[in-house]
C-alpha cells in the first residue's frame, strides 16, 4: 500500500512508468475504449475545500475505469484532529483509496499515517502532486523527452511550484522560479528538495525576464489562493510586475507553451491574449489531469 | 454533438425516434433487464437550483444504463458568467454529457456555446424540455397516436407551458392555454414558436372552462415557481379562478387524464380529489421522466 | 417487497440467513472478488442527519455489488410531512431501495407506508437495525454460536440499545442493560419487545458492575447523541458512573470483547485504554457494518 502525499513519494522510474500507463489509458479513451480495470473498486474524495476541476477529473476518471466514487465534502464535519485519526482507521475497511483535499498538509499526513488504504493528496497548502504530474506529462506529450528542457515559473511560488520543482528535479528538467523574495520557495522546502533530489537544477530569481528567457514552458498560477483572500490587495501590489503577458512570452523559446493549472484570474497573473493565445495549452493540461490521475489510480490499485 | 436546450432543438421525427427508443428501454426495464449501453460514460449534473425529482430520475436512469453521474450542486460556486465559459471548455474533456439546471436560460446557452460535450437543459426559467417529452410520451402511452389530441393547460403559463407548446406543435396536438392575461405565454416566445413551428395549433384564452371543454388531457403547474416566492400572495389572488378541481375536470373528455409535473401545491393549483383521483396520471408521468431521459441519453451518446 | 425499519421486521431465521450471506460476501471481498450481483440497481440514501460511517459503508458496499447510489442529503429539502408522502410514491419508480436516516422514526414509517420500493432504516431516534446486525454478526465471528452468550450494555439506553435488545432476543443471547433509571429502556418499547419477542432474556439494572460481570461482550455508545447537545452537561453528570474503563472491563469474562458503534467521545463513555486496547473490536465492528449491509441489500433485491 502506497501513499502519494507529495512527489517525494515517487521515484523517477515510478513517474516514468506512470506516464507510460497514462499514455496507454489516454489512447484507449480517445478510441472510445473504457476498460473496467477497477470494476467494483471504490474511491473516497475527502474534500475540505471546494473543488470543481479536481473533483470532476477524479470522479470521471474513476468511472471510466469501472470504479465508483464517494464524494465527502465539507458538510461531513471532517477536519477535527481526532476525527481524522479515528475515521482513517475505519475508512480503509470501506474504500480502496482516498483522495484528500485539505487546508493543512499535516492533516493529510495524519490521515495517511492511520489509514489502512492508499491516500492521494488532492491539493494542500504544501503540495499538489497530481497537478505537477499532469503538467510534465503535458510537456512530454507536446515536446518529447523531458531531460534538458527548462520550465519557467513566474509569480507566487506556492504548492504547485513546490510540486513542479520536485517533478522537474526527478525528471531531469531545469526550472527557473521568478518571484518577489517573500513569495519565493521557502527555505525548509528547498533544504528538503536538495537533500532528497540532489540532482535538482533550480534557479531562483526575482526577475521574470531572466526566468522566461529561452524557456520551453512558461507557467503561472493565481496570486491569491483559496484562504489568502485577506491578503489580496497586498498581493496584487507585490506581484504586479510578475504578470505573464505577450511581451514576456516573446522572451521564451519560439516553441514554448504557456501552462496554468486553472482557474485563472484573467488580467492578474496572466493576460487574456496569453491565456487564450496559440501557445496556451491550458485545456490540454486540464484534460491531462484526468488522464494522469487515471494512471495513478490504476497503478496504485492493481 | 447535439444540445437539447429547448424542444426547438429536436425535429418531429427525432422526437418520434426518441419515443420509440424510450418505449424499448422502458419495456426492458420492466422485465428487469438493465443493459449497460453507456458503460464507462459519465454525465455531470450541474444544478444551480435544488432538485429531487430531476436529479434522481437522471442519476438513476444513467445508472440503469451502466453510466455514472457526477452531481455538482450549488456548493461548487458555479453560476458566475466567466466561470461558465472557462469551465465549459474543460468539462467536455471529462464528461460525455452535462445536464444543467439553471436560473437563467442564458447561462445554459452560454454553457452549450463553449462546451465540448452535449448539454441538456434540466430546467430553466425559459423551458423544461425533458418534462414536456415525458408528458407527451405519457399521453401517447395512455391514449395512442398523438395527432389530433388536445391538451388543455390551465394556470401560470411558464417554462413547462412553453415546452409543451413546442412539443404539441411538433407532434400534431392542439393545445389550449387558459391563463390570466399577465400570466399568458409571452409575445417573443409566441413569435418564435409560430416562426419555427408554423403548423402549431394553439388557442390562448383567459377562460379555463373553454380550454378544458372536451380536452384529452388537463395540465397544470404550481402558481409560484422557485424564485417567485416574493410574488406569492399576488399570484394566489390572480390565479384563484384557475384551480383545477373536479368540476373543471368534468368538462374534459370522459377519458381525459390529469397531468402535473410535480411537486404540487395541493389546494392551490389543484385540489386533492383531482391530484389523487382516478384520472390523475402524475405518478406515471413522473416515472416517464426517467424513461424518456434514458432514451435521450442513449440517443445522444450512442 | 420488504422494509427493514427495525429488527421487529426480520424473523430469527431471516437474520441467520442474512448472516450466512454476509459471511459469503465478506469472504469473497477479502479474496478480491467483487461480483456485480446488483449491476444496474440503484439505492437512494435519504439522509436528514449528517453521516460519514453509515453513508460510506452503504455506498461502498453497493458499489462492490455493482450497484449505484444516489446520496440525497439535507439540502434536498426533505423532511416536510407532505413531501415525504408525495415523494415516496415517485421514488419507487426510480430506485430499487431507499436507506433513510431521519430524526423522527415516524418519518421513516411514513416513507415506507407510501414507498413502492424497499426502505431500510439507516438510523432514527428509535432504532438502528443495521448497527445491531453488524454487532451480533461481529460477536458470532469472534466467539462462535450466539445462543447463551451475554451482552452487557452500559450507559444511555437509546436507539442502538433497543435494536440490540431485539437482536439478542431473536438470536438467543441474554442482555444486561445498566443505565440510570431515566436513561433506561422505555416502557412502551419493553412492552412491545416482550410481546413480539417473548423469548427475550433481558436484565435491567442501574449497576454497571452487575451488568458487566461475566459478560461475553461489553457495549457502550455516546452519552449525547445528535440532537441532544443542549442536555450535554446534565448527561455528563448523570452518566458519569457509567464510563467503561479497564476496571469495569476486568469484571467481564476474560475472552470478552469491547464494542462501540462509533464515533466515540473518548474520556466520556469509554476511556482511551479500553477503546484502543486489546479487547476492543470496534474497527472489526465498523467494517462489518459494510458487510452485513451488503448482505441485506443482496437479500432484499435479489
Amino acid at each position: 500500500m502506497r501513499h502519494v502525499l507529495s512527489l517525494f513519494d515517487l521515484t523517477t522510474s515510478e513517474i516514468q512508468e506512470l506516464f507510460q500507463l497514462t499514455g496507454q489509458l489516454k489512447q484507449q479513451y480517445e478510441q472510445g475504449l473504457r476498460q473496467p480495470l477497477l470494476q467494483g473498486r471504490t474511491m473516497a474524495l475527502l474534500f475540505e475545500k471546494p473543488s470543481l476541476r479536481t473533483r470532476v477529473s477524479f470522479e470521471s476518471g474513476m468511472a471510466h475505469l469501472g470504479g465508483s466514487t464517494l464524494f465527502l465534502g465539507q458538510d461531513v464535519g471532517w477536519g477535527q484532529r481526532e476525527a481524522i485519526q479515528d475515521f482513517a482507521r475505519v475508512l480503509g475497511c470501506y474504500v480502496d483509496v482516498v483522495v484528500c483535499r485539505a487546508k493543512r498538509h499535516a492533516d493529510v499526513e495524519l490521515l495517511a499515517r492511520h489509514a489502512t488504504c492508499s491516500v492521494i493528496n488532492g491539493l494542500t497548502d504544501y503540495s499538489h502532486p497530481c497537478q505537477a504530474l499532469a503538467d510534465l506529462y503535458t510537456l512530454q506529450e507536446l515536446q518529447g523527452p523531458l531531460p534538458g528542457k527548462r520550465l519557467a515559473y513566474v509569480g507566487d511560488a506556492y504548492n504547485v511550484t513546490r510540486s513542479l520543482a520536485i517533478a522537474c528535479g526527478k525528471l531531469g528538467l531545469r526550472m527557473s522560479v521568478a518571484s518577489p523574495p517573500k513569495y519565493q520557495l521557502d527555505a525548509p522546502f528547498l533544504e528538503r528538495l536538495r537533500r532528497e533530489v540532489p540532482q535538482v537544477q533550480l534557479e531562483l530569481t526575482d526577475d521574470p525576464r531572466q526566468a522566461v528567457r529561452g524557456a520551453d514552458a512558461v507557467y503561472t498560477d493565481v496570486w491569491t489562493s483559496m484562504g489568502q483572500e485577506a491578503e489580496r490587495e497586498q498581493r496584487l501590489r507585490d506581484l504586479a510586475a510578475y504578470q505573464v503577458d505577450s511581451r514576456l512570452m516573446q522572451l521564451a523559446a519560439p516553441h514554448a507553451c504557456f501552462l496554468h493549472c486553472l482557474p485563472a484570474h484573467r488580467g492578474e497573473e496572466v493576460t487574456d491574449d496569453v491565456l487564450d493565445g496559440p501557445q496556451s495549452e491550458v485545456i490540454r493540461q486540464a484534460a491531462n489531469r484526468m488522464h494522469v490521475q487515471k494512471g495513478l489510480l490504476a497503478w496504485l490499485l492493481k
